[in-house]
């Protein structure tokens, strides 16, 4: 195990009509003049943005909105974001959507005090010394963004999608309503839950396996997941198991399951130039190229898919084959993909073959022109992942 | 399930040498002068106060000591810090220690700026309205203060021990360094791990057996504790399973394990009566009277003792026997106290009979006068208490 650090200082709000809260959170964290932040049609059609709005006006505190968020947030919409907060003088932002929504709203909030470009945080050129508080309410369990460091921007100038982690931008609260995910498509609930899974499986898959209450929490969380998603596919106003999905969802990204453990991120890595050139959902992708990593890197601790495979997979040990173990592993969550409804392959994520061309393209691009590498279970160079895309073609 | 709020802000700052951080995240949380609050022989003997003090000092933060905090902290003790605070104008309170010292720390911060005697709070007299921030370097693994909304402290006027919580008063740091726990004595250790699976058990114990995640979690933390005490029992300076513990110990009581649940908390009840009236490690009390609180109560609902039976304490399930499965459990938890050495009725713990008079006397305490109940798995008025005390002797 390693030393660590954790720190989730986000008040989790949970429950049906926790959204009714929201004024008297946000003037608790400060907030007077709020960006409400959102993306298209649901949470107009749903009625939830309405809803917060008139909480907001009846609790007293104006508010100016911005729509228009769309998945794989876009740096065009983060600089409007950061005119109107300059212009309105807004000091809160309150992001209601799903991890779109919320990454768009911090990358906002890195800006509204900044000189520069907020792209530059992105790609490392500088440091943010402010942020304007943000907060959410959540209606797509899948980022982990409502209590995450974390947030990623796509910048449409060369379909560029870079993260960004900063303590500053954990979020102030969390609205977590389990009823205002009924009406999410069985496409995105289960790309949600696979995005879910992967947050913890990047942390999982590493050397410093003797982190025992993480790997426990870990595998338990696993499993919880992996049994939810199909009662909530089967009847999706399940509250019971819609609600293990939101809170697993920021459980999974909070920290807590990376304590202790040297990360991964590969496969989130491989998987954004996927998403940065096709448009693809994020969960959908990361199922596309699973597998092929991890049967590319596995042979560096079979024993850690060995672990895997039998307790999160349920797989039989066979003591005396731990590679053939390993591989039912695998084998394993690729069936769980296709049952859920997610590929696991490029050509069932896109629909179409990809080319020689497009595969060195991504794998450059990976690896900021053949200048970094990728993760840590295997450290990977453009080489590696140029083979991975192959595989997972 | 029913709903819930989750807050934990705590920095968490974990590993070797950990403590060499103190001053700067003292500076990060504003101290200026800080109480450095500690309890007697073990912390100077280490050297660990000493250390804290240099770093202090290098760091250019002014500070004053009060030591001699013992368990079950006691009020007059708080009175004394209170005293000091006002007069060394102090706005930063660093608890050096375990349990007890934490609890302390929280006592003397709601009173800094409280006209009247902080122990107003604790009897429900009075509403804090003001908090000096609080931090601990941990050095027992077992109450889960360093994360916690609550503290309990013993009025010895009257031998009163009660608690109080409030999210003000979470601790804005928590140091641990888990070599610091390698010269915790065995019984200590065990005791502390007791205390640590006792967090979680009077949250598991519920009727809310619908919260999927917290139940799993839960059950993932107890059998990781059930492991790893053995471990630093047989080798105390057992690195890996030490951290398991400090970790583990603040993750049982930080709120994780009661997202979602009505919580019991009735042994903690009984117990505190045992270590008011006899003074008796609170970890070893518990252990004293939880099995004849599970005797008592498992009736309530047979279904939760059977799941604890098999998902923590690795008994068979008797699928046509419900009931003798889940005696099956209370009896292995009992095995495991024993194993670990702790005691599990009061004659194994206090050393010699109790008398019906005392028994009587702690069950008309307990219920302050015949006047509350406590638990919520069933709710216990004084004479089921008192029979609980009986089934205990």
């Amino acid at each position: 195990m390693i030393d660590f650090n954790y720190y989730a200082p986000t008040e989790v709000v949970f429950g049906k009509d926790s959204e009714e809260q929201v004024a008297s959170l946000v003037k608790k964290y400060g907030g007077h003049k709020v960006l409400v932040h959102y993306g298209g049609k649901s949470a107009q059609r749903s009625g939830l943005l309405d809803k917060i709005c008139s909480l907001l006006k009846e609790g007293g505190i104006d508010y100016v909105a911005l729509g228009g968020v769309v998945p794989n947030p876009r740096l065009s919409k983060v600089h409007e974001g950061v005119e109107i907060c300059r212009k309105e003088e807004v000091d809160f932002i309150l992001a209601v959507g799903g991890g779109s929504v919320i990454d768009s709203a911090k990358a906002i909030a890195y800006g509204v005090n900044y000189d520069g470009d907020p792209w530059d945080f992105y790609t490392g050129k500088a440091t943010p010394e402010s942020f304007v508080p943000v907060a959410s309410v959540l209606t797509i369990p899948a980022a982990g963004s409502e209590m995450s460091e974390s947030s990623v921007i796509t910048n449409e100038d060369g379909d560029v999608k870079l993260g960004y982690s900063n303590n500053i931008s954990r979020p102030k609260f969390a609205i977590m309503n389990p009823e205002r995910t009924f009406t999410l498509p069985a496409y995105q609930t289960a790309a949600g839950v696979t995005d879910i899974m992967m947050h913890m499986m990047e942390r999982y898959f590493s050397h410093d396996g003797d982190m025992t209450v993480t790997d426990n929490i870990t595998e338990s969380l696993l499993r919880t997941m992996k049994e939810c998603v199909f009662a909530v596919l089967e009847n999706p106003e399940d509250y019971r198991n819609r609600s293990q999905i939101m809170w697993g969802g920021s459980l999974a990204h909070n920290g807590l399951t990376g304590c202790g453990r040297t990360e991964d991120w590969a496969t989130h890595q491989i998987e954004h130039e996927l998403s940065g050139m096709f448009d693809v959902t994020h969960g959908a992708g990361l199922a596309a190229v699973w597998s092929s990593w991890a049967r590319y890197v596995m042979k560096e601790d079979i024993s850690r898919f060995v672990r895997f495979a039998v307790n999160v997979m349920g797989v039989e040990n066979d003591f005396t084959n731990p590679e053939a173990t390993a591989m039912k592993g695998i084998e394993a969550m690729e069936r769980f993909y296709h049952a859920i409804g997610m590929p696991i392959n490029i050509h069932e994520l896109i629909g179409r073959d990809i080319t020689d061309k497009e595969i060195k393209e991504m794998a450059r691009k990976c690896t900021h022109n053949f200048t970094v590498t990728h993760g840590n279970f295997k450290v990977l160079g453009a080489d590696d992942i140029e083979k991975i895309y192959c595989m997972a073609r």
